[in-house]
């Protein structure tokens, strides 16, 4: 009998493996895809790249044994000769060929020249050709920057004694409403995408006490902007047995200083190549909404003209405040008027109009909403009926305050956009692998 | 200015630190939520629950200086007094009670005994009332083993050189295609959701090598069995440079490997609550799709009605067979019949008839697919002609391929019967949070 009994190590070396040096002056076999052939004449640089980077493999005419014309840019091959240092190859390291065994051929040549420090394209011939865009270093590399925030996220909330769930996406309602909705049709009744997993992390606050969701959201906001997207994935955590919604921000600043000096650990050739510098998360200042209003409005000369809502110039504004006042790159607005939050936010005792809720912004751009929620049940009922609103199809959410709920509160996180602001970009889509916009269903 | 510096600790003791009986002798406040009361007469137990497990706290009639009757069940409160070994206690430790807050009130009584070991309901009115039936302690332990498995396939992944990815659920076409779509409309166009990443997946191999993800796949099937869900957790991955397709079973493997003995290491308490004896994962015997069918209908008389694919009956009775004959909690069955797999699947070039490809079984129920996808170009455009398949939205997809591709292959990996499985259900809607099935929406 057969039998598999662990994952298979193999003869060949990783990039990663001869970049620390193991096994210069011996012979390695490494494999990869061509990125480049630069041929110089006598010799030729044959670029190989794989996750970890890319490795200098040199071709000497009529000493390596093949032809040079078979090595195609996008052909995978497995390269095998002496290795050597070489200060001017990339990671310091070559290797000088003496045979080559093709894995796989390209039928064509690349439509563009990935294989450029910065990708020779409009964002749009980019995004038409995401999945071939995306072989270019920079270009994935914000992607390796993704997932470690992500990572950072998990990590960070597994040892706060967050649980991890998996909520559904498909539901009858949603819990914001409202015409946001993607509808479709399952098994002959109306059914939603949920642009939020709102109803179900309250729903397990009961359960599990603290709770998170790395999961996509759906909304259907007819916005075709740089920071807006259909389809986003959203960090989402809910905590219970909160003393206030101080509670959230404190455990939201926390998250963002583990996952820096994650970044920092386990990323630092990624933020080396997009030339990042990490952003200050020890101390983020807080302020609340109506005192950032008046506080950009008296600094920079402008007039108030929603004072219910931000609008994005003023964000933006708040951002450079709080960047030329304390250095920062974050601020947390807090207490945003009731009328623009959802029912389920919890008003301030002192003053119902407000909320006891916040964002996050990032250098002036919105990436958290957050606060405390409604725990009573009477309260609940109260404020959704005071907001005319109908109960249909919240029986089940409803419940848990019916039989009981701790005080609690959470937030989302766009993932896009935390990302888009850390690597510097100002577009979300290039920040996300397939964007889902307006125009955008496919790739 | 005010600052946020970071997680608030707090002056309250988690029961976790109760049990360690660091504060044995001395005192304590925790919170929780009331579980149950018992009332003795001249001593009440109330059992606060948190994350972290149960805590008995002790209510001395005439001395504790509040009113037994305002400490209802599902009421989240914060309990002050002093801690003592007491070996009849859950965890050996009790707190007497000297003062009780009241953080929050339930407006009505439980539906059910939640506080009850086994859960006194059926599956209908537990999944009716999913919120607080998974109040319950061995309900929602289900939960945190179905947290260890994803954070072991990610952890063991990541530490396998795998990027973690998040593509797009709504989309023009999907990988398998045909009549299992939901399908909304975008924006006035035709849309359908993802039924697997697949596509996406592969398309990004060409940029890290290696990459996974965990996320929901939607499948309008009108299938109503206990192993079949409309929306499910999908654990996917795809890798590069591999040799053959047993490199895909191999770190399959490597992945259970890792998992049970995080599983052993972190989730002992939910272990022995359920009473699960974790499978063996060091050797899984692999064999051929014909083989399996042959060996069961042999030894157990039964007549092979379908030579191409495997009967669910089938399935059991390979999973029974390598239980008898080697102990084997896991089988690889290998080498599916060709016209039953997709287009993208390898061929076998020994017999193509036959495909690179594999189903694991776990104790007799396919909990993965996986296999060897076909990465040349061509041999890919002659196996979509040669099924009378279009093209049509399939251009970004092929041209990856058209611009070369490394040997690969990759798996699905169905989260909640896997959990199923592993806890000893035989339902899957009982290890979904909240089930979508043909008839279920709701909650």
């Amino acid at each position: 009998m057969e039998f598999i009994t662990g994952v298979n190590r193999k003869q060949t070396a990783e990039i990663s493996d001869l970049l620390t040096g193991a096994y210069t002056g011996g012979r390695a076999a490494v494999n990869g895809c061509i990125h480049t052939v630069r041929d110089m004449g006598e010799v030729a640089f044959v670029i190989l790249r794989k996750r970890e980077g890319l490795l200098q493999c040199v071709f000497e005419k009529g000493k390596t044994p093949f032809n040079l014309r078979d090595l195609k840019e996008g052909a995978a091959v497995e390269a095998e000769g002496v290795v050597s240092a070489e200060a001017r190859a990339p990671g310091g390291i070559e290797l000088r060929m003496d045979a080559v065994r093709l894995l796989s051929e390209p039928a064509e040549p690349m439509p563009f020249a990935v294989s450029k420090w910065k990708l020779p394209t409009t964002l749009e011939t980019n995004l038409d050709n995401r999945a071939i865009a995306l072989r270019n270093v920079r270009e994935r590399a914000k992607f390796r920057i993704q997932e470690g925030i992500v990572r950072g996220f998990r990590d960070f909330l597994y040892g706060e004694g967050f649980t991890e769930i998996h909520t559904p996406k498909i539901g009858a309602k949603s819990a914001e409403g409202g015409a946001n909705l993607f509808r479709l049709e399952y098994f002959h009744r109306p059914a939603v995408l949920q642009q939020s997993p709102q109803f179900y992390k309250q729903m397990m606050v009961g359960v599990f006490d603290r709770v998170f969701e790395t999961a996509p959201v759906f909304r259907a906001e007819k916005h075709n902007t740089k920071r807006h997207l259909n389809e986003y994935t959203s960090l989402d955590f809910e905590m219970g047995y909160i003393d206030g919604f101080e509670d959230i921000m404190a455990m939201e600043t926390g998250f963002l200083q583990y996952t820096m000096r994650l970044l920092a650990r386990d990323y630092a050739k990624e933020l080396n190549m997009l030339n990042i510098t990490l952003p200050a998360a020890d101390k983020i200042p807080c302020v609340r909404f109506d005192t950032a209003k008046r506080q950009v409005a008296e600094k920079y000369k402008r007039e108030i003209r929603n004072p219910y809502d931000l609008e994005p110039e003023e964000e933006a504004l708040i951002g450079q405040y709080y960047k030329e006042e304390c250095g920062a790159d974050f601020v947390f607005v807090t207490h945003y008027p009731s009328k623009k939050r959802p029912f389920y936010a919890m008003d301030d005792p002192k003053d119902p109009t407000y909320t006891l809720s916040f964002d996050l912004l990032y250098h002036g751009l919105e990436i958290t909403t957050g606060g405390q929620r409604i725990h009573d049940y009477r309260m609940l009922l109260d404020k959704i009926a005071a907001r005319g609103m109908e109960t249909d199809g919240m029986e089940q959410y409803l419940a848990v305050f019916k039989h009981g709920m701790p005080p609690h509160g959470g937030l989302g996180i766009g993932l896009e956009r935390l990302t888009m602001k850390l690597v510097g970009e100002d577009n979300v889509r290039e920040t996300t692998l397939f964007p889902r916009d307006l125009s955008r269903l496919e790739p």
